[in-house]
């Protein structure tokens, strides 16, 4: 897509400086920009930007430093801005409508309006598939699966019998929905499974990475609210239930019925034991480890195995650095104290 | 499938109290339960069961705070025994012995009785497929590779060329058996890859976890053993060794010939290096780190980075966290010390 | 392949002992070798090798103990010798050039002389496979993907449109290259995503293990270097800069705008945070964790969360585990300055 500066700016209601009729085509990095390019500067410090250096098309910027001669979109949060705009330059793929001839599609499956299917892919029965949506090369859509309206299905992603997706679902390569949670009951010489028989709810506009893995319920429903974002690898067990607008990044793990509210961004390598909570909003640090049952209150970043507000975990690794000069400070007062002992005795 | 009570009953081997003709359809949620549902109480206090509030049809529980005008089926161990109801209320799917024509199956591979082939499988030469095994759409069996009965393989799974899967095993979406093992010797400049040609072999009954991914051995053979259950997103390297009913939750890693013997626990995110030990029966929780060669010894429970038992564990992480104390402590004998040093001196 | 041991010993520049026309078909373990399987020991005592017992038809071993009735080629580095010699015995499998009716290639595409394409693969339009290369079953090549000489995709690998792929690439079953980055700004009430349009570039000789996931850049460009190893279900998030005979194993997750220079070494289930720098050639263990913005100084093995040098960590760890002794000295010398008070006092 193409906008001018001019209507760049009145869609993100910003002023602007400069030529606003230049025609802006695309978003890019300040160093391979073009005369069509739109670039950011999220911390510029005057002087950083000189019009005889800039070849972008326009700059999102803070407005107090910008030399006259560039053109400039003001911005006080120029990343967000940026990538609102990057919204409109560069649009999420539109279904073509088109209908691969390799495409499976079960007689008893209703396929909206406007859907690609994608050679390969395979859509059962009592499977609906909402207008608009795309599915790549080799998708599964099990029976009695439901996707709402212009949801992109990568190349690969497996949707188990059921699974219910919600509107502009976007699914990475490769991700699973549905699978059978991880519950067996031991008798002593075997494992039985614990019936995984429950629902997968997926949300509006949640996107998930590749190579995700979302477990169905056991009993119950394990379901990612809407705008949520989970990154590659992540893996979602059965009943958990994540909130509106989360952020999980990369090969993060969440263990049976744990609880992520609202607005609760979550770092990479993080594990979940089970039946813990994360109110709303908290920061959990990458590789950090919340144990089964743990409630972790809101209104802190949190860190470390297990977790603890960032503040004490700092301080405790600070500690645990000096230990071999805690450990000679004990040696050297035991030295004193035989000394002062000795000096008592005279 | 439908039971009546009586005949759960008698299948458990237990006792039970109340309309031993209702029929049970299946397994739920107490708050989801109608009158065709089994359910379960596995800690219930006097007064939890109140006939006015259960809708089920029944409820397997310990004997003693029954009211009597609930169905009950008293057991000691709950939720074992609704495991096992409900394995035979919800039997695994049965294959239907259809063909999809969209697979290709190889005029050298031999094909048992009543095995369903899903769209898109492909079964290369020289490949056998039990009796009764499901092939979901997408499934890739390499050449030489060996199914025994009534396997379920879900859509995308991948069997690299020769991998032996035994009867009745379960591999969930996109799991990969058999790829290289990751084995490389360096000569300064680059690096070489060690041949990784062995086998692998999955025994009976063995259930793994989407995403999972188990490769062949280098030169000996990866073997996971009868029962055990893999979660997903689990990596097992070359030349593993998994005992029998192990159970592994999700995203363990385990390297290079390390050996998990029987009926061993193994939590989330635990890494193992290479040449480590877990004595049969071990639990190790998540997160923990096996140092390579390790041997951990049976009769016990191990947690952390390296893992030690979990009492010290716990001493250790308390003491970790007083860490500000004993500074403090540490400091405020400094200051008595010299203290006594002034006194002495007078 | 089978060579000679006099040929083998040419083609690596060592000597040998023994039978020189005996002819090597294979390599494999000592204890199941056969007569014409190379075998190879790292480091034999005196003793270790007895004529009587060796059923292999040579070994790789150092010169210095070996019984003059066994054939033996002399190594000083006998596992980096056996790699060379697998990788004549057995070499990489040969595209056999044919195109399975199934493939669905697009006619825009570029297929070079000899490529090998498996039933369901995909090439979409302008995507470039290169002369000699494998696609196996199910592989997806996306729109203007690059893929140079000889590369081998095992099944169901996504390759995301516009992925650059050098010459004698590897990737296993499962991997995704080019998928988008996890990169979102928010707004106080919702995620923008960051536009991830940017490139990924995999170099030559690169082997790619299964279920990993290599993001494209943001937008700049991930680039993984010429002759790097990544092992499987590792994580290479937006615009990582991997550099050349890089090691990467299992499991590792590596944040956006990362540095890992050439020849390091970085263990399982490492995690990186966002714009790391790893020095050329350091090791870095498993389970590790890298700040971000962190520079890891060349030079030294690192270990630990947060990373420290190895000899720092083992100091520091073995202290964690003497702190019941550390609070129990500091309680004793609370007691003694308590009696030495007394004893002023008196």
């Amino acid at each position: 897509m193409s906008y001018t500066i001019r209507q760049l700016a009145a869609l993100l209601g910003l002023e602007f400086q400069g030529d606003g009729a230049r025609v802006v085509t695309k978003v890019g990095k300040r160093e391979t920009a073009d005369d069509t390019t739109l670039i950011f500067m999220e911390r510029a410090q005057p002087g950083a930007l000189r019009a005889e250096r800039e070849r972008a098309a326009c700059v999102l910027a803070p407005g107090d430093f910008a030399p006259p001669e560039v053109n400039v979109i003001f911005s006080e949060h120029p990343k967000l801005d940026f990538a609102k705009a990057a919204s409109w330059l560069h649009p999420k793929p539109k279904s073509r409508g088109t209908r691969h001839p390799t495409a499976v599609i079960s007689p008893d499956a209703e396929i909206g309006e406007n859907v690609e299917l994608g050679p390969y892919a395979v859509v059962e029965a009592g499977a609906h598939i909402g207008a608009g949506c795309i599915l790549h090369a080799g998708v599964f859509v099990g029976q009695e699966c439901r996707l709402g309206r212009d949801c992109i299905l990568h190349p690969q992603v497996v949707l188990y019998p059921g699974a219910q997706i919600g509107d502009r679902v976007v699914l990475h390569a490769g991700v699973v929905v549905g699978s059978d949670g991880f519950g067996y009951v031991a008798d002593g010489s075997r494992q039985w499974k614990f019936p995984q028989i429950g629902r997968v709810v997926i949300e509006n506009d949640v996107e998930i990475g590749a190579g995700a893995t979302i477990d169905r319920g056991s009993l119950g429903t394990t379901r990612i609210g809407e705008g949520s974002k989970v990154d590659n690898l992540v893996q979602i067990a059965h009943n958990v239930e994540i909130g509106r607008h989360v952020v999980i990044a990369a090969q993060t793990g969440i263990s049976g019925s744990s609880v992520i509210e609202d607005h609760a961004v979550i770092g990479g390598q993080v594990g979940f034991g089970d039946h813990a909570r994360v109110e709303q909003g908290v920061v959990i640090g990458s590789k950090a480890g919340i144990l089964p049952g743990k409630i972790v209150r809101r209104g802190d970043v949190y860190w470390g195995v297990p977790v603890r507000p960032l503040r004490e975990y700092k301080r405790l690794n600070a500690l645990f650095g000096r230990l071999p000069e805690m450990k000679a400070e004990i040696e050297a007062l035991k030295k004193e104290i035989a000394e002062l002992k000795r000096a008592l005795r005279k």
